[in-house]
């Protein structure tokens, strides 16, 4: 790595803390309330990853001063008494935001699942609703990830007015919500995936760069644009090694902001999920 | 006009015509099971432009054997006795589909308008529950236009995976659903708009180009790749003239396919709410 390289790195630990201590400001003035702010998670099943996400996520509330509530359901659990759950907590005035820890066991319909959470409890932002609000450029509880991305933007000051961002990936949990965010903030957006012929006329082209496909060092330096930004939502992992979308240690060269793996984007969703928290608290109170 | 450049027009009438008569065959069924398919739309004031779309909606349902109640209310109108009238429509089981024409008077929010109709019975897909299923690849009940121009690639079998669709435009009623549909198709989808630098460098790499801003002629010979395939939703009237945002008379040299101005897009679109009546009438029943 080229001297000076650090001033390139997007610290998403960093940016994550410093959410974090706003979240936790936000929370102690809603205990004096007399409010505690609370998110009610749901497990389905002992996938170890969805184990591992879910302890991630508890003690980032912690951290934060908001209660989790954890709900660990046996795999075998049926779509009607999830939903019964899920109707139970939206019901239950102490609960502010609900998540479902996805991927939900083959028996369960997903979509289905999402549409029962109140989309004012919904901390995953993945409700139709919101996510239709969200295209039509009223963004309220939004998918995290993308969220995030648009918060490090915002913190490293980069206006995306005009620009052409590209997003590699067209999935409804990061790619869409990103290309929508995207938009509303008037940027030239191409949205590029496993169907895209000849990626690296895009790819070369994106003044800012979004790749979440999970295809391990997809994005190689010759087919980048010297000076642009790139975000790495991609985790791959390998021989107990973590690898992002992006070949990061080459890529850097001639980025002019870029996200490491890990410790880019990952830690800045998490801290994303407690602000929504704080924001469907906020707002169960002016109800 | 060269010769045989009339096998390149999409013949937007022709389209309709098709679509319409298929509603009619729907309409008909429902009929004969004691079921009149039935659209409300609401007009608030007295604009012109919008009492023209009205009566031009209203003869296509009659046409098409769906039964059109017109509810005109006066521009002093206010968003409460506007929303009491759709909250008695969502009720009333012989009303399948609402329609509330746009732009509504300045002192009534429109946005809420459109979160007040019942999304199983909203004509046009603007609900944001209907949006963010579209956006998520679950197209219901969505907006019209885009919907129409899907429509209109179907029915000349072009495929739209892998290919280079440039949106220009990104308003919530064409160019974000646009965008989203396409997606949903596997299409790489470009965006572009007002802030947009250099939009020649994205209308010429398109294979599909749908353009909707309202701009007289701003698409001309030079922007076009050779081959594409144009969509041209923009209409300006000057002085008793109608002009699209394609510059017809050259770019038709260029194009595989391309619709005029009168005559492409806006006919489909029209019968496309028609479609939509039958949709709402039949989930009405199943349910």
């Amino acid at each position: 790595m080229n001297n000076g390289s650090e001033s390139k790195i997007i610290d998403g630990r960093k940016l994550a803390k410093k959410i974090e201590r706003e979240v936790k400001e936000d929370a102690d003035q809603l205990r004096a309330q007399g409010v505690i702010p609370c998110l009610a998670s749901i497990l389905v099943g002992d996938d170890a990853a969805s184990k591992l996400y879910i302890s991630l996520k508890h003690r980032a509330c912690d951290r934060a001063g908001i209660l989790a509530k954890d709900y660990h359901l046996p795999s075998e659990t049926s779509q009607g008494e999830l939903t019964e759950l899920i109707e139970r907590l939206n019901q239950d005035d102490e609960v502010h935001a609900i998540l479902v820890q996805l991927p939900l066991p083959e028996s369960i319909n997903e979509q289905e699942v999402m549409e029962t959470i109140d989309p004012s409890k919904d901390a995953d932002g993945f409700h139709p609703f919101n996510m239709g609000r969200l295209l039509i450029g009223n963004e309220g509880l939004v998918p995290c990830t993308p969220r995030g991305i648009i918060r490090a933007l915002d913190e490293y000051q980069v206006n995306v007015e005009g620009k052409h961002a590209v997003v590699v990936g067209h999935s409804n949990v990061v790619g869409k919500p990103m290309a929508a965010m995207l938009l509303n903030r008037n940027a030239t957006v191409s949205v590029c995936h496993v169907y895209t012929q000849d990626l690296n006329k895009f790819t070369s082209q994106a003044d800012i760069l979004i790749v979440a496909t999970g295809v391990k060092h997809l994005i190689r330096e010759d087919m980048v644009k010297e000076g642009s930004i790139i975000f790495d939502v991609g985790i791959t992992e390998e021989n107990g090694k973590i690898y992002g979308d992006v070949d990061y240690e080459n890529v850097i060269e001639r980025a002019s902001l870029i996200t490491p793996v890990p410790g880019g984007v990952g830690p800045v969703t998490v801290s994303i999920l407690l602000e929504h928290v704080i924001k469907a608290c906020r707002s169960s109170i002016k109800n």
